[in-house]
């Protein structure tokens, strides 16, 4: 099935046009694909509209041109926030083509999949995927479809989810041009996240805020610098996907507590033999990290 | 008296011919001064002779050898670890030339400066001095002065130290062409260096023994590769800083912990406007450390 690709007349919508919606855009118009668009930004379809990599676009407000796009998508890619992900959906779903695909790029995916799925028709399919790509700077000016040849891509089914489905966006991730496409459940996915994502950024915005010394800048070393670069984060976003994985990431921070605690307990017993098996352990966990 | 330099008759012996000891080495080589080395292996003396970056060296086994360059150094620089720093004044203080100035490279001061200055001759003085620049590898064969030139230079004298050692000690930081020279006080450096430094790799250990599954590999990004890249540590060397500066660690850890706690708290009660809050400041500060 994935061997069979696309086919060329089949036309992508994408329901948020910003770094991820747009490099999706791009890189599907690249590929000779037919790319539509809806943001709540007009500038932003209006430069998709100039640059040629949407054919159509609409503003979100404006459903007398929304709705005949959404009516015409064979495929749909919602590249919003989880909550609005979910919103769209139930909102706009009754417009959806018949078996028609729906997907996703969002960095949770256990509530997202939980809520769609109850609530969609039955007769399209929401399989959630989420790209693991991004630059610091956000928007669709910004945007370009680069970003996916050194990422994964995640694509996490559900028991309702089918075979037919899971090939077709392994298909878009290919034409997309992912390193890597992988397939996990939904839970798996968000311990992943909630581990090598959600909890990084718990500690970068916690080492930042232990201490407000502004003099430290004049001494910070590139491992304070890596530490702490993800504690610039978007806020709106990052609270909404930390609540959204509660229970995960609060039993991540409490993994990660227990062994900076076994760390302080060696201090303060002065147990050098365990301080010292503690780093050891690290190294060799660490060097499977090593590109 | 900084400007005045040193005199290109000053003679420097070099204790401990390792990554750093050899950069001070090949910088002071090359600003044209005499410089003799003392290492435990006998390869790292025969490089320093062959290459020429020092006139002469000998293996700290051989007396006969070792004894004549103390006698006739004008500045030692120990590059050896904080406790073998301490133990090596002690033994061989008796040979020193009197009025001669010895400073170190450790990573922790006030220990060092503590144990030393009690036990010191009073017609020489020791001041501490930390370079605060490092490569992922060991060893004199992979020293190199250009290690210095984007790296901070501390200084911290105590109440026992003299100006004309301070301009001497600058005076060996200009010729090295270190990027920043400071002044602090031992304990103002360690609180530093136990944030900046000892926390960071309490927590890359941390992180990284807290999850055992071997393929997360697959998933890692570039964020958690920052992260735990100093997880990979040399655990002689950091569990002896960690306990030498054990008072001080374990303050910045229970403050680190307070601000983890912060942000599983407002999970727990999925205060999202608390959780905004902590991350619009994490974001603010990291600002002043961008580049």
């Amino acid at each position: 099935m994935i061997e069979e690709g696309i086919e060329k007349s089949h036309k992508f919508l994408i329901v948020g046009l910003g770094l991820i919606g747009g490099s999706y855009a791009k890189g599907l118009a690249n590929a000779g694909y037919e790319v539509f668009a809806i943001d709540r930004d007009e500038t932003a379809i209006a430069y998709g509209l100039k640059e040629g990599f949407i054919r159509k676009g609409a503003v979100n407000t404006q459903e007398q041109d929304t709705l005949p796009l959404i009516q015409e998508a064979d495929t749909i890619i919602l590249g919003l926030y989880p909550q609005d992900t979910v919103d769209w959906v139930k909102t706009y779903q009754e417009n959806f083509k018949p078996h028609m695909i729906v997907t996703d790029v969002s960095g949770v995916k256990q509530f997202v999949v939980a809520e769609i799925q109850a609530a969609l028709r039955p007769d399209v399919e929401f399989l959630a995927s989420h790209p693991m790509a991004g630059k610091e700077v956000s928007g669709v000016f910004n945007s370009d479809p680069a970003i996916f040849l050194e990422a994964n891509f995640i694509i996490t089914p559900s028991d309702s989810n089918s075979m037919k489905a899971i090939n077709h966006i392994k298909a878009l991730a290919t034409i997309l041009k992912f390193r890597h496409i992988a397939i996990l459940s939904p839970q798996e996915h968000d311990e992943m996240i909630g581990f090598l994502s959600q909890l990084t950024h718990v500690i970068a915005v916690s080492l930042m805020n232990s201490n407000d010394n502004p003099h430290l800048v004049e001494y910070t070393g590139d491992s304070f610098r890596d530490l702490t670069r993800i504690a610039n984060i978007n806020e709106v976003l990052w609270s909404e996907l930390f609540l959204e994985n509660k229970n995960i990431l609060i039993q991540q921070i409490d993994n990660f507590m227990v062994q900076v605690s076994n760390i302080r307990k060696t201090l303060v017993e002065e147990d050098i033999p365990t301080l010292k098996q503690l780093m050891i352990q690290s190294t060799e966990r660490r060097k499977k990290f090593n590109k």
